[in-house]
């Protein structure tokens, strides 16, 4: 068993859908990297160990090695419960990760924990993880994040810590309502519109109360006008955007804002919130995630 | 074959999920009624004569027997397209029934059109026949007409016609918000919890912009605080309907209101427009699609 050449740890962001793990070295450079679909959502907590094992197995040596962990692996119905800390906090912090027995010598797995709010009740699991990345990179960023997803974030942030944080279900509403609503008639499942997503965009943001049956027009439309599918799924889109923008509306209006996340979805939103006067950085989730891993590293170390 | 004595005629409801069928006299009296699961949903073109057989096959005797056929049978999607008639206009109209060609020559098919708005582009199938039906017990209503549902139809009627209408999905999207997505856990399948409802309303007709972050938090406090399965369930539907009326406004504030369901649904509808100043009187849903099928009827036998 030779491994990785120069392996010093591993990294992985382990989500409800999907896997993804780095070997990095001791100077945090990436040796190799792998994603697969063996996400929260498959497996019971016997299944954890071995999932892991397929995807880094062959990174190991006979050495024991840190594997720190973010995401839904930390969840009640994941690995182990990591508990939430809870804000204002530092979005990482030494010590508070979790460690679940494991039967293989070599892996000394870490899972981080999220974070929770109070009053408004809120969560996160994973995204306090990008959240530490970005604040890696900027230390006395002040200001507001986003991070658009299946349930994006809007994240207040002031003198390193989470202040407090909102989330909205856009992208699962967007999946069930273009994939298992009547809407799914009429439908395109890609292609892109940026007309009509600006017109679904700025009606929900004037006209947020409407959002309901702005939902039905995108069908009406279909059926009598021909509405193309591509322009009511990105309808859909702007429409669901929007309504997150209005009631996201205290964190973002006035304030420096940093999106995190993938370039199609973020710029999506960047042009959003341009339109409304914000001009926001767009910085990518996967380095962001990966980055705040090796902030976990370096916690870990010094502690 | 004898049939059903003294039948005169049959009256269908036929929508996405169910058919539900009428064996009339001559004088509107039911003789006979079955509900089935055969929705239009479930069919293509050819299964549409067999499945009515199937339900009022033992009624018909040797004579040709007229049936009314309101809802989804006469969509585009149905048995034949019975096309939309615009408003303004009024509910129903003698002429206007689409006769599909029939191998069973007892059998009189008349499928009932719908109603479209063109802007906003808005369209109704099987309402069209409740809102005649209420018509038919008060020839002089003026003033908005409620249908909650999957689509739920907002309905403004002035002289007889029905003058405009507003759809929202707040049926549907509970359906799949409590069925489908990350909400299903920690909500009850059935139960209620009227302190919830009415929580979740009065957060949605004040701040309907932030509906997105509200359904985002009952997962939360299920997570955080143990909010009991019934109130969570509650609290979606309170915020659903609350939603649906912050948007419904122009249509109830001010206005004589009449709600046109089933006593669960109807009375949840009823209660919040009266926590809103508006004293609604509710109308039986089935009761209403009978009576308008009866005035269906009244206009074939007149013209």
């Amino acid at each position: 068993m030779s491994g990785l050449s120069g392996l010093d740890w591993i990294a992985a962001d382990w989500g409800t859908t999907n896997l993804r793990v780095w070997a990095l070295d001791a100077a945090g450079r990436v040796l190799a990297r792998a994603t697969g679909g063996r996400g929260m959502g498959k497996l019971t907590r016997a299944d954890y160990e071995p999932a892991l094992l397929d995807m880094v197995g062959g990174w190991l040596g006979a050495d024991r090695v840190p594997v720190l962990i973010c995401g839904m692996a930390g969840s009640r119905q994941g690995w182990a419960e990591a508990p939430y800390a809870a804000v204002p906090c530092a979005p990482l912090a030494a010590g508070r990760t979790v460690r679940p027995a494991v039967a293989d010598g070599r892996l000394d797995v870490h899972l981080l924990p999220g974070l929770q709010q109070d009053s408004p009740a809120d969560v996160m699991r994973g995204e306090e993880t990008q959240i530490a990345g970005l604040l890696a990179g900027r230390p006395g960023f002040d200001g507001v994040l986003c991070l658009p997803g299946t349930h994006s974030k809007w994240v207040r942030i002031s003198a390193g810590e989470v202040v407090s944080f909102q989330t909205a279900m856009t992208g699962e509403l967007f999946a069930l309502l273009s994939g298992q609503s009547v809407l799914r008639h009429g439908m395109a499942g890609e292609g892109w519109d940026e007309a009509a997503f600006a017109e679904g965009l700025g009606q929900a943001i004037s006209r947020p109360e409407r959002l309901a049956a702005r939902l039905f027009a995108i069908r009406a439309e279909g059926l009598l006008h021909g509405l193309p599918p591509e322009a009511a799924r990105s309808r859909l889109s702007g429409l669901l955007i929007g309504a997150e923008l209005a009631g996201a509306r205290p964190y973002w209006l006035g304030q420096e804002v940093a999106i995190v996340g993938a370039e199609g979805i973020g710029g999506a939103y960047r042009r959003a919130l341009a339109g409304q006067g914000v001009e926001a950085v767009l910085a990518d989730g996967e380095a962001m995630v990966l980055a705040g891993l090796g902030a976990a590293r370096a916690l870990m170390r010094g502690h």
